[in-house]
């Protein structure tokens, strides 16, 4: 492993700095240039290769399964998987654990960050993979598939490697026994994986949302399949191959990590996490299965990423125009398929201050819209903000949106110039009364906005603290400058377990974290039971064994 | 809280430094002559005016609640308990909350310190309490019942506090944009607590099992409540009449401590387990409603301690007399009534290797016999190791494995010299193959001890390593001088997922952990799905909710 520590050592020891501190740092580059010039075409060029192929993972198979998989950018996709079976991805995976167990944490890690390292060698040709399997755009595809989720996986990384370390070496522990001899024991502890790892992908962000436990895993020595979601396949199977390839590579057993596919009509996730050797499970999607999970693995840890209503608190404002700028570009980008998408946006009847003086209720409403409605006013421009559309399910909740209130902005069609068959929407922005809990304290995951009208202030922050507490909440963004507003919101957001971002105007969205500094959701409500990443989420990956000997007389 | 920095502080510091260096330390003495003359005499005084009087923790209540304590050494308690609602509680409990969470961590802790300081300052009294209602000999009442558990406390409440320090406070965020100007956020993180935990206490270990849990929740800013077994009361309310009178001598609300007992016929432990408030769960007691906390509470974090059937493997011994004059103490110790009691003794048919050449296995097992039986020939020694047996069900588990294999040493009873109504038996020793798994691989509480005849090295190994899987365990004790030998029994271990000590054959048993260093229970087999106390243990007790802003321009 020697060659692994000079490669990736100093990575390590920088990014557990990094959780610690949580100042500004990231191991790769955002920026596509800083790829080189060839990076470009040719991640293009191995993405065009894999359409209409079966997928090599280099698993054992008996076959090659179809799959639901489908591009919202309309183009086929028709790639075909290894087909396997739960006993034999449970069987390989216990048997590759059985030596990566003995292996030590620093050398898992830096394989870890060796295969992080393999996947952004690969980030073009994985945003092509993203953006075609999830709907992303071009450049958010890029940034949120290969480095952001490579950052969050370093920072996963760093963790289970922390947590690791906190235990001492062998020791002798000598306890006096006044005047007679003391009690001497020989200790040392032994770090157990706690099982195989089952990763359970989402359809939106499978990479930035999967890393984190796959590579909290791994390094905490358990063995990882990973599961993706059925319409969402093609950026895990790149990152498998990827991993198989470097554990092979290092000599260690490939069945560290693998892939277990859905087939049309055969989910298979019940049936793997119901596995008893399997200990740990991580998720991400929609609450129903999450909730399911949460209730029916106890033999497993699992952690959750689910849904939530997320708020706009409008109080008090003083560079209105760029909050409009702001929220315009957070509200949109994705079509509101970010699990951190703000959906509802509370505006007090009697309009709220800001340094021009008071701004009537219709002129912050009015302001909004046109703000929405001119960015995307362009279909270039809004292709590019907007992505497509994943799914039959969000463009049956615009409509649901459409008539549940009154529509201040109407979702209508956008040709993509590039892929005449996206299915691309702007977003249905759609007014409703403060008492219409029903309609937007619910999620509506997609191109769904709601503008709600409230009496006060604090009616603003009981409403966003009621969604948060009752269908849970991942981000609250809040324009206010009293102070005696800014505390009651916090505190109302330490109530509701959810995190607060106040008064962005610049090039800060609350949509996105940071890996590093930021936590993504808290765990604190029924929005998920985990946060990327903080100690808990790998606290319990493994265990610890202790061994106390006599020692020799 | 200066008084309270002056006063822990440096105790604090210390138990920080001592959870991650993990050799000898200890806050509280465990000799009783450390206490001072008077103590006894005192806390004997303190325990005799308890009996047969209502019991005031200072809790609001509504008259007295008869309930099912009783000693087994034979004494007439007569106590009674406030009785209070599950509705009442959880919302006192609520109300305490509110403040508390503002808090500062190291605040809590420092509260948390003085509470064990003032338990620490009624050990006598509290020693006798755990005497009479868990049958537990006065010796080991005083130490388990006090500085032990006042010691795995304060760890406890290192980790607690070391958790939550692992944040920075607040900091200016900046992401460098090339030639642009920095995107700049202001960010502070807000500890959250989980929500109202419960502690329900078991019948033998009440303060040594509870404490930890009750420490890490209330420093980590959660409000407890403890709902004591059914029939061990005296301990725990002592303990919530102590934390009580400290938060109120700090001006905090003593509801942030309180206790609710069982009526007879009338458990109240699902129903306060299943209210949406509650967020922590801490259990020690038998598998059955462990096992239902772990698959039935997934609003809250379970944190369970059960049973398991402990090993003794027999291999190869140096100093077989020593050998067995370490087992015949730990197996007879409070007769078998602790969960890390060994129960099953593994001796391969044909004898071990010593230092003296072999020793055949009837000399092994037989040497084993005579050692217990002469511990124990003495009526008052005898008293003095076993304590008295608790619960009727115990006694019938000695009948009936008398009736399940060869007895080698059949039951007695025995009469305390100082207590005539006390139950005190000698231990069942019986023989069984290996082949009767359904006998000896299920956990008897109790004075019963199994010896297990097996084939080889091989199988003694196996089965032991097949009960941790099957039933769980806690402690193996392994006699073996052979390296491979060693070698392949902790391979075993950590795949039993149990802790393992060597050749023990002096003042250590294998029945004890030291806090600071050994962790008890790994959490890695159905013995508990946690450990006493690692940063797991803590970790989940909080949630952390983020704060961004923009500075203003």
């Amino acid at each position: 492993m020697s060659d692994l520590s000079a490669a990736h050592g100093e990575t390590l020891d920088r990014a557990v700095q990094a959780i610690g501190a949580r100042d500004y740092w990231s191991a790769y580059p955002e920026h596509p240039k800083a790829y080189g010039e060839e990076a470009p075409a040719d991640g293009e060029a191995a993405f065009q290769e894999l359409l209409g192929q079966p997928f090599d993972t280099g698993q054992d198979h008996d076959g090659c399964t179809v799959v639901e998989e489908s591009s919202p950018y309309g183009i086929a996709l028709g790639i075909t998987y290894p087909s396997t079976t739960v006993d034999a991805v449970i069987a390989d995976a216990a048997s590759a654990m059985a030596s990566w167990r003995h292996s030590a944490p620093r050398d898992r890690a830096l394989v870890s960050l060796e295969i992080i390292e393999r996947l952004s060698s690969i980030s073009f040709e994985m945003a092509h993979a993203v953006m075609h399997s999830t709907g992303q755009s071009f450049l958010m595809a890029f940034q949120a598939g290969s480095p952001h989720a490579l950052d969050r996986a370093v920072e996963a990384v760093a963790y289970a490697y922390t947590e690791q370390q906190r235990l001492p070496g062998p020791l002798r522990w000598e306890k006096p026994q006044g005047s007679r001899d003391p009690i001497v024991i020989d200790k040392e502890w032994i770090i157990s994986p706690r099982g195989v790892a089952v990763t359970i992908g989402v359809s939106t962000f499978p990479t930035w949302n999967g890393y984190p436990g796959i590579f909290a895993s791994l390094t905490t020595g358990n063995p990882v399949i990973v599961k993706p979601h059925q319409a969402t396949v093609l950026p895990f199977a790149i990152m498998v191959r990827a991993a198989r390839e470097v554990l092979s590579d290092q000599g260690l057993d490939p069945n560290l990590v693998q892939m277990i596919v859905d087939a049309p009509g055969a989910l298979v996730a019940k049936d793997l996490v119901m596995r008893p050797e399997v200990g740990i499970v991580d998720y991400t999607g929609g609450s129903s299965f999450g909730d399911w999970l949460e209730a029916n693995v106890p033999h497993a840890e699992v952690y959750t990423e689910k849904a939530g209503v997320n708020s706009v608190i409008m109080d008090s404002v003083v560079d209105l125009k760029g909050a409009f700028r702001n929220l315009s570009v957070s509200m949109t980008m994705y079509s509101g398929q970010m699990c951190t998408t703000p959906q509802n946006l509370f505006v007090p009847a009697d309009g709220i201050p800001t340094a021009d003086g008071m701004a009537s209720y219709e002129d912050v409403v009015g302001g909004f819209v046109g703000a929405i409605d001119g960015l995307l006013g362009d279909d270039a421009r809004a292709s590019a903000i907007l992505g497509a559309v994943k799914g039959q399910d969000a463009l049956d909740r615009v409509e649901a949106a459409q008539s549940s209130g009154t529509v201040l902005s109407a979702s209508r069609s956008i040709v993509n110039p590039e892929f005449a068959d996206a299915t691309v929407r702007t977003p249905a922005i759609v007014e409703v009364d403060a008492t219409d809990k029903d309609v937007y304290m619910r999620e509506m995951f997609g191109p769904v906005i709601y503008v709600v009208k409230t009496e006060s202030r604090e009616q603003s922050i009981e409403l966003a603290r009621e969604a948060a507490l009752k269908s849970g909440a991942i981000t609250w963004l809040a324009y206010a400058t009293d102070e005696s507003a800014i505390d009651s919101i916090v505190d109302a957001a330490v109530d509701g377990g959810v995190s607060v971002a106040f008064n962005l105007t610049g090039g800060m969205f609350v949509n996105q974290s940071s890996a590093f500094s930021d936590f993504h959701v808290t765990g604190a409500n029924a929005a998920g039971n985990s946060s990327l990443t903080d100690p808990a989420f790998v606290a319990r990956r493994f265990r610890v064994i202790g061994v106390r000997s006599e020692p020799a007389a």
